[in-house]
């Protein structure tokens, strides 16, 4: 088999057999397959797109280039969640414990945060003694006890994804459906959940820009999960504006505790709710989402969820104590307080901004390399809906470093707007979802 | 400057500018921007195409990437001639003498043939004593001396293009005409002729297979030398059949002969006083075509063309007595012919199978490490639109490969359709010019 008519084949609009893209991705990841006909063949992708078989092919062979996570040595039906990564996402921690609480088991390996938006690994470990890292079968002997287990991956999951990422990220080949479909899916179906929950971020915060790209890439991502006998739903959710009011690490922690109380701002307590109904439903297709949704807020009323998520956080190491008394958390050195420049009701947050403003605080990292400053973040006091009056605040930014405030505080205002009118709700950040769970 | 950024203004089919386009293109060469990077931009300009103020820019740092060949030096105006390779295309040793009898300068580097088109250096070096590697100043002396001189390129001429042709062939990125115009006049602009004569082959033993692709890339470089103050002209030309009867090196060398004795095939004939006409008019543009022409004619009738064709030969080194006496080339082991297998009128001869025929018996090269035969090739004993009895000799097959014959004979008749009908003039090769010479 030739390379070079293998890109040939895609530059001119044709369809590859499953044996093609499988030299391709063996090929590549042996080193036979120089860069540079990866490139080529990345942007012939790019500009010829691929169908769903070609999709599933390429799927499959970035999966067959790593191990794969057997779970079954736990004993429940398993369920993993994913988002398209956000500003102020801390839903796993939520939903995580809520779906938990229900007697699904949920085993999740989680990424970083790189750029303006988060990762869940970063937000749990700044709780003091927590350990991401678990061999495999500590992971599973944490789900099987406690119902749940975050950790970042230990085995050699899709390698074929890590230097293809890092190709196309150089090659400007990012923006391709068909592969950022089977990036993402690779490395949810190589451990072997039975089903998995999506949340599809879109808007300037996300990696989706528009409602139209959601859909399409959901549409992919639902059908690969069906063609490898795997329930998955999408859930399409707004990411113009941040998720809640904490932006960062600790922070958000704690808002993910305040949420489980059932005290969380109202549009990341809908959005954990929903997307728990969801992960639930994939497993209990008889139960109605009506009825297990009262079960979830249920389980937030009596305490039921936070208890799970203690024992969860506990199994990997955390302490116990900043859980039940979060003013325990280590504190930033600094905390800028930024006024109303005006009275009005507060239209927009803009994420994008204040994602980067964050990292900007050091919350985030700009390079894989980089720190973070678990502490740092900011506190968003009013949402869009919320009404201020002149000088009162806005938001507050949390961080270590030095410098005057007065730039961080413009980016701030510039990522306000504030506008005339009457307050109204918080809206929802809930679009769309996938065609019902079957 | 940022690469990735550049390769996705392309990919956006974005217009770059010459600063940036200069940046890929130094950089590639210089080895700071990889060869992964550079293959993706080259299927983004696959897909997206280049405006011509781009292929400008392009072409122009191309020439940059290495050296340029002054011709000051040369006291007569200077043209230069170039084909994009054919069978049988044996051009350059008739029209290089014809310009130069008429008192114009022609100062050609040339190359090696690869595949199954042949390269002038090639058919050149089958002259006993030729030598085709003349350091500049003898070949500017060279020319001076006898009006002409063919040899292969000395100095550094556009390094980028040796670097960029590879990564293309590696990744199916070939196939561009913004990326093969500037291939292809970079380095003929790279050596600073007046003029440019160009010879565009159209049809199935060509690189441009239809004759809108062949138009397109002729407009393209007639632009190309207009903003860069050099005369280009563009001859299409046919290369459905082979151009003339033989096809290989020394058998071309003779045939060669015959037409600047006038007695060559009527095809080739034609095309080489149209291609010298246009050569000289492109220089003298106040003299009319026709006037040219019949100079051209008198110059074969009067012996001046084969008279500084010797000169020529002679001046770098070649043999005088086998071009006054084409019988001492030295021949082949294996004549072969090959007897027509029915009665009628040859229609066709294809090219292709015709090129690929003569580089199996050792007339050409498949790879550029592969030594050529140089008594090795086919004559056409019959050409479109001449009769043939069954039994007649079709070709005669030189080769010193060992083996059965049976298996070139079969290519061969398989490269030949006989049909029913009268006999027909031998078609004209010349399909259509570019605009007049202004």
């Amino acid at each position: 088999m030739r390379t070079v008519e293998i890109i040939d084949q895609k530059r001119n609009g044709q369809e590859l057999t499953p044996e093609q893209i499988s030299h391709l991705i063996e090929g590549y990841c042996s080193g036979r397959i120089p860069d540079y006909q990866m490139a080529a063949f990345a942007m012939a992708v790019v500009w010829q797109g691929m169908t769903i078989a070609e999709t599933e092919a390429l799927t499959r062979s970035m999966i067959a280039s790593g191990d794969t996570v057997s779970l079954k040595e736990i004993s429940k039906p398993t369920v993993d969640k994913h988002s398209t990564g956000g500003v102020g996402d801390k839903t796993t921690l939520v939903v995580g414990p809520l779906a938990t609480a229900l007697g699904v088991a949920v085993p999740k390996l989680s990424g970083r945060g790189l750029g303006h938006t988060g990762g869940t690994l970063d937000k749990l470990e700044s709780i003091p003694g927590f350990r991401t890292r678990l061999e495999l079968p500590e992971f599973i002997a944490t789900v099987n006890k406690v119902g749940m287990a975050v950790a970042s991956p230990t085995a050699n999951l899709v390698p074929a994804d890590q230097l293809l990422y890092a190709l196309r990220d150089a090659t400007a080949t990012v923006r391709s459906l068909p592969l950022i479909a089977s990036s993402i899916m690779s490395k949810k179906l190589a451990v072997e959940t039975d089903a998995i929950s999506l949340d599809v971020k879109v808007g300037e915060g996300a990696f989706f820009r528009t409602l139209d790209e959601a859909r399409e890439f959901s549409k992919i991502a639902v059908e690969l999960g069906s063609r490898m006998g795997r329930k998955v739903h999408c859930m399409l959710t707004s990411m113009d504006s941040p998720l809640g009011r904490a932006i960062g690490n600790s922070i958000e922690v704690k808002e993910a505790i305040d949420t489980l109380h059932g005290n969380g701002p109202s549009d990341f307590t809908e959005l954990c709710l929903s997307a728990a109904t969801t992960m639930v439903s994939l497993l209990r297709p008889a139960e109605t989402e009506a009825s297990i949704r009262e079960q979830l807020e249920k389980a937030v009323g009596n305490g039921t969820a936070f208890t799970t998520f203690v024992n969860w956080i506990t199994a990997q190491g955390g302490s116990r104590e900043v859980l039940e008394n979060p003013g325990l958390f280590e504190k930033a050195g600094r905390k800028i307080t930024v006024p109303a420049p005006a009275s009005g009701v507060v239209q927009k947050t803009h994420a994008l901004a204040l994602g980067n403003l964050a990292m900007a605080l050091g919350a985030g990292r700009e390079t894989k390399e980089q720190e973070i400053d678990h502490t740092a973040g900011i506190y968003l006091e009013r949402k869009p809906g919320e009404k201020v009056q002149k000088g009162e605040p806005l938001a507050t930014l949390y961080t270590n470093r030095e410098g005057p405030s007065s730039q961080w505080e413009a980016r701030l205002l510039d990522a306000f707007e504030i506008g005339p009118g009457e307050p109204y709700p918080i809206p929802s950040p809930i679009l769309e979802g996938s065609p019902p769970v079957a």
